[in-house]
């Protein structure tokens, strides 16, 4: 049985694991103070080329986004989102659990427009009663989002130019940052993502990390009493050294870019599999997740060889089946697949 | 100049006025345990034909559904609420503030439909990752809706089957009850309200008072120790004879009925007026709130006389009015009108 | 049977009543924008010489304590009060519900010494692991206390002199303030406590209204966006008229000064009764509370012909009885006191 | 430089390391869906001798506390702590961020007596206006404590009988478990735990592992949707592999309660060097951290070699120095202490 369920199924890069082996006995200092945290956060400001940037590192997805989100929204503010955000819809409630709403906008295969941005926060402002709804007080993008599209460069820079001109805050979700950064169709560096938003988290979680996301406040807009806020939502790690090992490896020699190329060369060898089988894809994507529309007796067959997503449901008779490759899928994984 | 603007312009009414006077240096003990929240109680209970309700006063409309929907609401679970439903829009975010989710699905002219309801629930749990969801835990409506609509017996009945069939409480938000129930239009009487509801609230600050809303439980279902609950939101009044005597008076020889059919009869000679001026209705209001479209002149006419409000914008060049009636007012407001 | 349980007994003042009779089929505005909220605010500010102030009115006291404490407070902090403090023991958690800590010092008779408040200051910032505990973010204080003392000017420039010099504010919940500033020990005015607190509040619930409290933010500082926060906490008065009649009546001809000495008179009167019948004060009280400690069977002889408040237990055999005067006190209830 | 700063400088026990290298590219389900942590719950409940427990793997300390806490209690409830308590000083206010009070009694020693905790609970029902206040809905005790003090078979079963006298669930942090439960004074098992308790987690950061704290739910107690309460307080790990295979190998072969055996051995020793040098003990722990108290001087001395942690102020010439052992400590460690 070969997995393609998600891409969180293996372990951690093996240089990763080589790493927490050869450190392990090293006495150092809890909660982010020791020297690997502190050279994985150098060379991810180099990587950006964002030296004034703040970094910080964070166990896991949604406790990122709400970390990043309720410190950095106001009493009276919310975070606007696409509807299908994994914010909106996947993470039980974590945003509005700190308090705050999130403000759904119908999004376009997963991303939010800039012209739907501006047009809400217009017609908010243009409301005599908006003093008693929810200020917009942050843009939130996954990227690649949800069902894996990416924003073109364009795109980004209409969505932070939204964001400049009614002050607000453009946050990326990089949960699978990677696999967006190196997609084939992909016009965007980290440096330009560093450039045009205010605060990103580099994905270590689902890019070669057994846990661990890397927080990249882009303009020295770190709240304040940071440590404090983390500490209180229960997402102070101890052994700081666990995401500082991690981070410090991806961030040697392009490892995290590396592994991330590898994931989205499979996917690209995974779509050629797909078009080959004939079987229908839900919508094109450029990233390392492929969704496709299957029947039942597909999906058995499938199923025989295959572990594998149902992401969500399509019609009555037919369910949205996800495939996603990773760092860790192998020519040997896709094999048993085109063998099905 | 004659106010149209909302149904809380004026006081309460005289009635009222007369028995707070009346009962003023009277002794009486405070958080409601006085004989008149007693009495209140006892009258409304009757007026449901709901023996077994538990009735409880708050001072408004937002704190009752804020603190309504988070005492019933488990950990994990959100509430149901048209996408124009108050508790989405316009409370300023008082429910996310108690650390839940409004989970707003398309309203049909502010209705919420039982089969959106209940496709919405469906797919909830059929989707394989509905734990990382907020679960559907309640259903929110108000009657009347926001923009002056009604709900049919048929479909509050179809409503109540749906979330009994999940198992989850129907919460109905009566800030303008009475006008609802008093509607020519109506089919729904208190008593069937409290009969297919878990809880619903008697809105006071629209309807005659000078603050305050009624909760009903219905079915012996007030969370446990609600006055602790209440006090910690900052809900529980010192002086609860100023909401029992109100609600005592509203209850006493049906004034709440009585004075909620006066403004309805107004407002049906307000679409009188509006038809005759060939004013644009927005659309069909079977309720005390009546909504226009109008372009900057229309409005700058009526603005001489009456004083209105800015609903919403309809378009680049034109606006949603809003008139409302109310237990205030009067056929001299309305000649006012006429002869503009 | 006469009540000196507390003072929240009767209605309101009866010119308050008046007031609410007389201009109640006015139309006005809601939320606080009518002319007599802005009056009530004017009269305020004059009577604080405080031109400056931002004066705010709402409903009742752990309402106010929680918005204005949890509108200050920034994310990392708590709020250092006394042990005894109103938001340690009496709001149900309230300061809690809104995600904050009350950082609760040891009183003396009800009182925080600015002594204290230093070196819990100093302490803290001198602790290696600060950054892992609650900063403290704000000191409040109540005047009276809740045992009735009171502060003098000297206690309150010190407990002043401390905020300014941590730069954290100083907030005084004014429950009961009237009787405090009338009382004969006094040495503060209302101009004092604008002048050396940051933010205060002006009982009404227990002075004389039906309700309401009246927040003065001395120095510009009212947090920004404050409607919306007070919406979201579900504060906000549909019909801010029932506020700003009530505290416009309150302040015009020093009716709130001219009350509160009233009961400060019955108080003293009070305190001649309990000395001449011989009962045990548990504490000196210069205010209108008066604390007795009784067994039952003197409980059982009061009781007979008075209403008293069991405010606590003193030991197996003894109760701490409190009996409360307030602007509603009248000589004939003090005779019927006197011949027990 | 040799640290005995606290239990939590080194890596992971060695046999973690190689587990998770062994493990590494095996393709898992995520949120710890894994056979890695079916078998390490299975592993924990033999070890209680609990076979209805219910295990939940988490990452840190202060989250494991504010996930138990705020999921146990219910809306009106706070948790009773001794006022040296982790939960109570440590955590940043992380209990408050969920809503609710901590309810500091003074402890003795770090540790709560039954006594004081009943006397608290009947003063609470026995005071008139508890429903105004926090309703004791939880008791919180750590094990060892933070000053590295120890519960009694006896007092761990009056605190229990108490719990259980009033209704409410006795919670055991047990960050430093291990080191408790193999002291030399303990005559405590991890049996009596389970069977004393009604909540506790087996920490594993303190212990042995990169992270993870195991909760153990001793009567099927487990609050409800557990899994999405964790996710929307954003402490569900995606790769619970991380955790699963850390808590399995730690219960294989007794491998924690050897590796606490060990630190509590070189803690022995520790103590025996300290008598040597005429330090001064700040109190007698049994456990893994010595307390001492030391002036400039002699931290100058000591800190040329060891890295220690300044734990407190004992007065303004003395500091409260501790030394803690672990899993990692070596007898090397320790001559290198010897020798200063």
């Amino acid at each position: 049985m070969v997995s393609f369920e998600c891409d969180y199924i293996a372990g951690a890069h093996p240089e990763i694991i080589k790493r927490l082996a050869e450190t392990n006995m090293e006495s150092l200092p809890g909660y982010g103070m020791d020297h690997y945290t502190e050279s994985a956060k150098d060379k991810i400001r180099k990587s950006c080329a964002c030296p004034e940037a703040q970094v910080e590192l964070l166990v896991g997805g949604t406790q990122t986004n709400a970390v990043v989100i309720s410190t950095m929204l106001k009493d009276w503010e919310g975070v606007i989102a696409a509807d299908s955000g994994h914010v909106s819809v996947h993470e039980s409630g974590a945003i509005e659990y700190s308090g705050h709403k999130v403000l759904a906008l119908p999004g376009k295969e997963g991303k939010l427009e800039a012209s739907a941005v501006r047009a809400y926060i217009q017609k908010f402002y243009s409301d005599m009663t908006h003093d008693h709804m929810v200020f917009p007080g942050m843009v939130y993008i996954s990227h690649p989002t949800e069902p894996g599209t990416l924003y073109s460069k364009k795109e980004l820079e209409e969505l932070s130019l939204v964001c400049r001109e009614y002050g607000i805050p453009l946050y990326l979700d990089g949960a699978r940052l990677g696999y967006g950064l190196m997609s084939r169709e992909s016009d965007l560096t980290i440096e330009d993502i560093a450039r045009l938003t205010d605060v990103f988290y580099i994905g270590g979680t689902k890019v070669g990390a057994l846990c661990g996301e890397a927080v990249v406040f882009t303009r020295g807009n770190r709240p304040e009493h940071f440590l404090t806020s983390v500490k209180r939502r229960g997402a102070l790690l101890a052994k700081g050294r666990l995401l500082g090992i991690q981070f410090d490896t991806l961030f040697t020699d392009d490892l995290y870019f590396r592994i991330s190329r590898h994931a989205i060369d499979m996917a690209e060898k995974l779509k050629e599999i797909i078009r080959e089988k004939g079987w229908e894809f839900y919508m094109d994507s450029p990233t390392n997740q492929q969704l496709m529309i299957m029947d039942e007796e597909q999906m058995e067959t499938l199923g025989r060889k295959v572990l594998f997503d149902r992401w969500g449901i399509y019609d009555e008779k037919h369910t949205i089946v996800r495939l996603a490759t990773s760092w860790s899928t192998s020519e040997e994984d896709l094999e048993v697949l085109r063998e099905i």
